[in-house]
């Protein structure tokens, strides 16, 4: 059966001793993230997570959603899971103290959000999709709407939504069809089309929705060029902030899915509602990406925390079937058979699991930490490169942990067998939960196109040194230590692929952007799994220090786990590789109809 | 929207002008399958799959099946198609002309059932279930089982079942606890024990359900030797053919599952319910390995059946939808937006699907071929060749194409974007659908062990030769082909390293069987990707010669999608090929607790 412990040891390694993160107290707004705060704070995060919401995991997805007469009712228990939620100040953890959030780093929030996706990743999406709302406003609102809006949206009791898709455009928003004419008063619009894929649109577990809505104005330019953004309440706000008449938003529909079941994903008709500009005309675009990078490291983040409850379930599982013996002899044999944890394909799933799931955790929390360097470090120089940095590395971010969420997912339900088949188990759940994570925010084939065609190219090539500059400089260090000689070598020659994939795909891609989209995905996973390989070294050299502890047992693990991802995973990079420069040709050839 | 025809042309193509099946004519039994009746009766199949299954495959999803007061009901319009499917003589296709049968090759049925599951995987589990028990009274029933089973069997108006699943065992049969004591009459047994995960174990579509069931007499020894096969109908069998008494068996529930949900996977209580035993005292896993046999090869079948309706739904939504430019200038001036087949990543996609499809087919019908020639070819040596050569194959077939079906399945999603994760559209359907195939009929890791532990050593290294053999002839003779020049080097490359690998298991497993179980499953994709890359280089010689005529664009499509294989897919074995040759100390030095 699914189970889940917030994994608080592995999460203190990972922040502490790997990516030395108290030191973000160092940042302005940061200083109460001291060591024994953030202690506390994922204490209490896992037991909220482990206690309220992973039991209505199960029972959200059986139930679902339901709509009836435009009304999106959640399931049993989420009304009140989310009050003790909100009553714990989780919704506004990362958010300003000055509208009343709690001010925690980014470094943490990912960490806890880690905990509330691998709990109940439908529960998730209702908090997670308010602070989208919160950061576009809080960056390009005005005073008014951030008085107006972010106390609300910190506290939970207004959610917020982001409405971009349309029936007919999803990744080209250029095709964008919902229009904003003039209103009754000065500054009002009034928003007029049709939304689809809304996750929150409408539902039972706040007073308010705030959608952030996508429009043109009466004036726009064709294209992404003639795009705003617009803040349409679903009920008016009033002066003493509580809410007053409906407004002209309404949700048609909710969708039938593949998983996140207890999430509502609404349909949402938008007939002259009034809303008001956020930020500048046709400018939409530019805010909305705003929200969207925030928002792609929390969808990695998803595929993360299933990585980790599908891992804890199958582990536990593997411990507890008996089948069959091992291969070198009976291994209980006061049973009639041994826990399956003994056979070598068994171990191999866990690992791969664990090895990833560990993997995906340094790297979410090392662009999380550099995330608060880029949003609140003093010195420019610092600043710039943490920025530099979070662009280039949040598509990898988003695109390989969900293609990892999906896989590890898939593994777990190997290890169950047949049970891993049946709902009531719980592991099958996660590979319909993970599933979306993959697409929605841009699919991943969106992000790998990011970042070969935006982020690869940027400030010629500015951003790429902000990760090759580091790497380079720390496999130079660690080639003639002996401790690490079954990894530096590897790690380099893996750094070698990737930096010869970048080269192929800078030159070539010039003269043919083909060759760059052809490319892409597979580059993408390169680049991914040669930061994880370069995170797991580093975690081998924080490992060996601690082998004569108390806690040897973790980390001789730590180092075990490493060797598998160096033995076993680490080497598809040479089939990504040869993907990769065989370039574009075969693939364009093909004639339409031939498919 | 997911959308089905059946594949005739490639069919044609894989079955006759690569394979030339049509030989099979020489076989005794297989007279009549000549091209003229081969083409219709795929035809035929066609027609009935895209007219009678497909559009039950949505709402056989959505509907599923019902459980109450012990009476299993199908989805609605399930019990019509089985008629109609039933009347059309299907359900007995490949079953004896003695017994009412069509004495159809396993060729020719291996892409009817393709046809059948692409259509609607849950519907063919019926029929598909029934072949089994038929297989297993066939072989080893006495002539009076023979008389009273095969024909209702063969006619579909019975229905059969394999019971081998109890809760405390799946992959270790040897813990099986039911029991057979013995009955009233000389010969009858009384069959007492709970099974679960029984595939159409009760339903509404036929008259009786005959359950094949291993059981333990009482004299059983214990463990797997222990193990005898029981025929135990639901209604008890009268002279004239009709049916009588209940027998004491009865569904207890069925599973709520990820997928194939038209399917009913019971759980069946046997209470002292009337059963004849099948073959030898003690012997039933022999009599269950040649159901398992046929079951596999089918499994994996069922794989390539959702590759090829994913593929499918995936090239018309990558036609009709529109979204974004080609990175090369627009394709579709005149639209608003360029049709998503025009992006290198959508097509990465695509062609993957399709490689892995055509790919699929042609080993799998390969492999039914050889099956033919197991059955039935009068020549001793031959038919000895064929049977080793299938024995190798079926852990193959069933475990990589599965593998591969969730894979293609995944990938049809993605092309989707959000609307691949909406149930409404069915291809998440197939993701789901596909997904059990990896799992029943043996888990994939437990192919790869019948693979690595009983196929690669059996007589000394014999069915291996069986492949070995005539690859290395092949590649001898192709590799002075000016024409295949792409092709001859890279597969002997890949041989090389599939002979390597071999090599290093069967060496280190000899001391260590650790090491061949750490291998098993990277060798078992590793093998059939080279299996496969043999074939599209026979496909290539083929298409070769057909590029001047009426159908150069479907020959050199082949062409395309081969070089697409050998530049972007084969090259996994590279990674592949390094995790197997990793070893085995790395898992197995991992303590249990540290997990």
């Amino acid at each position: 059966m699914a189970v889940y412990q917030a994994p608080l040891r592995d999460m203190r390694f990972t922040y502490r001793e790997l990516l030395g993160s108290d030191k973000v107290t160092e940042l302005p707004g940061c200083e109460e993230a001291t060591p024994d705060l953030v202690d506390a704070v994922l204490e209490e995060a896992g037991k909220v997570c482990e206690s309220v919401l992973f039991p209505l995991n199960r029972s959200g997805d059986e139930e679902g959603c339901t709509f009836e007469n435009g009304v999106v009712r959640t399931p049993k228990g989420f009304k009140e899971a989310y009050e003790t939620f909100r009553e714990g100040g989780w919704v506004g953890m990362a958010c300003d103290p000055d509208y009343g959030g709690q001010g925690l780093p980014n470094c943490v929030n990912t960490l806890v959000e880690e905990m509330i996706c691998s709990a109940n990743m439908s529960f998730g999406m209702y908090p997670g999709l308010s602070h989208g709302a919160y950061k576009a406003i809080k960056r390009f609102g005005t005073d008014e709407q951030k008085q107006t809006y972010l106390p609300k949206l910190t506290d939970g009791i207004w959610s917020g939504t982001m409405c971009l898709t349309e029936p007919h455009c999803g990744t080209d928003l250029g095709l964008i069809r919902t229009k904003a004419e003039p209103g009754a008063a000065e500054g009002e619009w009034k928003i007029t089309g049709t939304k689809i894929f809304i996750s929150a649109g409408e539902h039972d577990l706040t007073e308010n929705i705030i959608h952030l809505v996508l429009a043109r104005l009466p004036d726009a330019p064709p294209g992404i060029k003639g795009i705003s953004l617009f803040v349409v309440p679903k009920f008016m706000p009033k002066e003493d902030g509580s809410v007053g008449a409906r407004n002209g938003v309404a949700c048609g529909s909710i969708e039938h899915k593949m998983g996140i079941k207890a999430s509502a994903t609404c349909v949402m008709n938008f007939d002259e509602a009034t809303g008001w500009l956020v930020g500048e005309p046709h400018k939409g675009m530019r805010a909305m990406f705003t929200m969207m990078n925030a928002a792609r490291l929390g969808v990695g983040v998803q595929g993360l925390g299933i990585m980790e409850a599908s891992y804890q379930g199958a582990v536990d599982y593997a411990r507890e079937r008996t089948q069959g013996r091992a291969l070198t002899g009976a291994k209980a044999p006061e049973q009639k058979a041994d826990p399956i944890i003994v056979h070598p394909d068994v171990r191999r799933m866990l690992l791969t699991m664990k090895a990833y799931t560990e993997g995906g955790r340094m790297l979410a929390a090392w662009i999380s930490q550099e995330l608060d360097y880029a949003e609140k470090c003093q010195d420019p120089k610092r600043r710039q490169e943490a920025e530099d940095f979070v662009a280039l590395m949040t598509p990898i971010v988003k695109g390989v942990l969900t293609d990892l969420g999906s896989e590890v997912a898939n593994l777990g339900v190997q290890v169950y067998g047949g049970h891993g088949y049946i709902r009531e188990w719980g592991m099958e759940q996660y590979v319909r939960d993970a599933r979306i994570a993959q697409i929605y925010e841009g699919t991943n084939g969106i992000q790998a196109l990011d970042l070969v065609g935006r982020k690869l190219g940027a400030h010629t090539g500015r951003y790429l040194r902000r990760f090759f500059h580091p790497l380079s400089e720390y496999i130079d260090r660690i080639m003639d230590d002996d401790e690490l000689e079954d990894f530096a070598l590897p790690l380099a020659k893996q750094f070698v692929r990737l930096q010869q994939a970048t080269g192929y795909i800078a030159q070539k891609g010039l003269s043919n952007p083909n060759e760059a989209g052809a490319a892409a995905t597979d580059y993408m996973r390169l680049f991914g799994l040669v930061a994880m390989g370069y995170l797991w070294v580093r975690a081998v050299e924080v490992a060996k220090q601690n082998l004569d502890g108390d806690e040897a047992d973790f980390y001789k693990a730590k180092i075990t786990t490493a060797k598998f991802y160096f033995e076993r995973l680490l080497p598809q990079t040479g089939a990504l590789f040869a993907a990769i420069m065989s370039g574009s040709r075969t693939m364009m050839e093909m004639d339409e109809a031939a498919f």
